[in-house]
């Protein structure tokens, strides 16, 4: 899973945590119908946007998405080359049977062995490419919705806390905590909006941008590879999907 | 009825109400010149932006959304296989007369059958395409001018109570449940904008991009089995509509 | 006048009139410096905005939408129908003296009776049909600025009137009613914008959407009848701007 | 200097002003730290958005887009069509050491004059409107800027205000005006933004969208006028700058 | 360093300071968990959205930002046309060793004395660009996230404070304190968002825009030098950058 946007989910929790802990018991922080109406609430409104297929299979790209990281562009690029380099020698054949680093990169040079001509295997790569794109652009909106309707459960629960609390100021002990127990369901929404929910939804918006471009370079690749351009000339054309300090000195 | 939208929808509103049943009575959530000030406040406004034809044939268009459900692209494409089948063998001729899952596809199979050039069977089906576009974005947009109006109408209903409660503090008692009662149109407006105006526009919209990729590929077809493509070619063809792991295998 | 619009202005206000009259006299919901700093002072940072010029040609404009109803699409064709069966049995010039229902439509046929070549008149029109427009768009811009600026004014207004009330507490039975005004401010901001200038605005655009698009229909039909195309065929045109079960049959 | 503007301007305060009379002693409105923590913490923040070059060039530019006005297009019009009769019946050499009543009109004729080709002046014209377009518009950032920190620094300042009161309430006397003086930044930064800042701003695009336009129609005046176009002619197509009614009627 | 961007933040702060000492003393203001919460907790939620890689070296792109001024154009403009002159009279191989006052313009020139075609030249410059922007942006998105995010968190952070104060207030006296406690989050959220990241975000957004333009204007002058245009046709061609008041008379 990728690294920051563990470290950074479970330390801003960690925090918030923290801060309770410092207050004093936690227990005064955990509402079971608060988190009912903030957590539950919300994916029943999310629900209301989707399919039910959309939904469930949003949150499995989220999931494949933080479980699968991208592979590093610069040994994408130099496993690129070494293919370049048996393709020139030996052949596209030596190619078959082997493991590569990416289903995308598996499925380009499966067509090219079999023997699909350039223009087919690029017209089915690039559908993959715009396939993979759609579908992750799916995850990211579910968490989106989320994001977005999470804020507002938690004032409802808030305003039917405190409707509550105002019907009934009888005893005038019960009403700060009657009020605390209010502002639980607030807090949840934000948490679950902020520190949850948008985050992962950039996150996944993110990755899809990398993971569209990676795949660009290597449909670029592919095409020259089954074009029989020269392995150096492959390898000079790929290295400006790199930073200049990160380009190795071309020999 | 789509069950994901029924199920949100209902699932919702019945995670509120338990919120509201564990805390008391329901009895001082319900209060009439509220509910009518939020409802049909909003109405009256959303009225305003719109004509009255629009304002009804949107509701329309909502309600006919949810009723029918869309085919599955699955079948969908079985379907127009058949029929492509159909069409080589024994001639445009012995498509009349049947029954076809969409009256978009129907006046197309129908207009192939009654003898029109493909230019004009393309231009015609296009056209309907994007009127039933527009047609539903007035849907959508009814729903989301209500999901505008209402949390303002609620500001306006809290008010309005606020300012009757400021007035008249004679009696520190009836303080707290004029307050509550301010506090329910802001209530009612939270819920109807969040949990339901808002979701429903989402799902319209959401639909109406689901319709008109449907279309564009029935479009596809119908103008491939005119021009007396392979039915196995146009199978193909339309496969790339479905997710990798959804296609049969290609005999 | 448009009958949803006028509806809808009336119906909206007469809801938040009942509520405020079922929770007693009106009488305290009526402050007039509350009024004027609304208001006024929302009038005055409008005019910042724009010359004093496109101020009040924006209001005249705005009536002038809401005076005139656009004519029917339908009654629309019928008529342009009859002007080209005219212009082919009887020619151009038996066009001349008779009423037409819009300005636009009547501007067009002037121009063909007095001979100008096609595509003069087509010139012409498409820029008449720009300003038009352009200058209702001016008409919906001072409307949303008053939308924008209506909420800050009653911000504005309540803080003046809350600082007031707390550099003078000394009597606690003031506090409430003194409040109680402070707030009247926001809730005359909030009716303001939310149902009066951002609908109007809304629906002015709306509108504007729509006459732009019967322009661009009558244009069409214009340029059609002056190079002599069948009136059958021209009604078969224009027939493709009303949704599927309104059209006529086609004989 | 405009009239709209500076009458919404100083009508607004007015008004202002005048809610605060009507409710007493001005004197409570006014604290030193609260105007010093809006006004120069507002300008600190704009200065770190920009270079101290052009946050001093954009004041500049909005001075001088209020003390000149755009002269009236009409009047306009009336000039140019002069100066092609002028350019017609003498040459250009007649239009040497004239008065013109803009800079751009002025070095577009003396570029005509000093014997330019009409491609080098169009060119050299084309990129002076565009310069303009450009300082305008960086004029308008800054304003826009403004009405973003504003608002921001009235918050800060009044959390200020509220955590001291709320450290120290020994004297429950002092917390009605305490919270008073910590309300008063909220006031500042909202007048600040939402009736100056802000509307300024507005204007500014405003302007500099009509100016640009009015270069644009010199611009083919001058086009034209080197061409030789008759002088009627030219008249003509500069009225479709102008509203219908204003039009002069075409001899 | 950019003198506005040290002076706005420096200025800004020290506003805020200053109210608080006026205030009494500033003992209050600072709390260590609340720190924690805001500025830890938003560092974290910030990490969630990029990957390590990103977040880091976003840091150092803005460091190195505010570190080096981008020269003045007039300067800029004065050092190419130097060297264009050098390059006609003496030759490319003359303007090698020699210092530039940027690496864009170093890496053209090194090229161009290495002898690689012109449209090499291009194209290295030009993706050379691309990537500067780009790694800019980065900069800018992570100030841009931390803007956002910040006054969630104080947000949250105040919530918590609020739920703890409120369930327990057997001591009215501690009432105050802790609420003004719970304030901090919010203001330390408002200060670290409104004063610190996002007029910084907006800052990158705006050096990189420059940066971008003065490296178009040195991308057209080396291929006009390469290409052996006349020195001072070079200086005309560029002068179009500067505001024509900066322009020098052209001889």
């Amino acid at each position: 899973m990728d690294l920051a946007t563990l470290l950074g989910l479970i330390g801003g929790l960690l925090v918030v945590l923290a801060a309770i802990l410092v207050g004093g018991s936690a227990g005064m922080f955990i509402d079971v119908p608060s988190i009912l109406i903030v957590l539950v609430g919300s994916l029943f409104v999310v629900l209301i946007k989707f399919s039910l297929k959309q939904f469930l299979s949003a949150v499995g790209v989220a999931a494949k998405a933080f479980k699968f990281r991208l592979p590093d562009t610069q040994a994408l690029i130099d496993e690129v080359t070494e293919i370049a380099r048996i393709a020139r020698k030996e052949g596209f054949l030596a190619l078959d049977g082997r493991d590569y680093s990416t289903p995308f990169l598996k499925l380009g040079i499966q067509m090219m062995v079999d023997g699909h001509p350039p223009e087919v295997v690029r017209t089915v790569l690039e559908r993959e490419r715009l396939l993979t794109l759609e579908r992750h652009k799916w995850g990211a909106k579910v968490f989106t919705a989320l994001g977005d309707v999470a804020p507002a459960m938690g004032m409802v629960g808030t305003l039917v806390g405190l409707v509550q609390m105002l019907s009934n100021m009888d005893d005038p002990k019960a009403i700060g905590p009657a009020m605390a127990v209010a502002l639980l369901t607030t807090l949840y929404g934000a948490i679950l909006a902020n520190m949850v929910a948008i985050p992962i939804a950039d996150k996944l918006n993110l990755r899809m941008t990398e993971e569209a471009r990676q795949q660009a370079m290597l449909l670029d690749a592919i095409t020259s590879i089954q074009n029989g351009v020269n392995p150096r000339v492959v390898e000079t054309l790929l290295n400006s999907y790199l930073p200049p300090k990160l380009r190795k000195a071309e020999a």
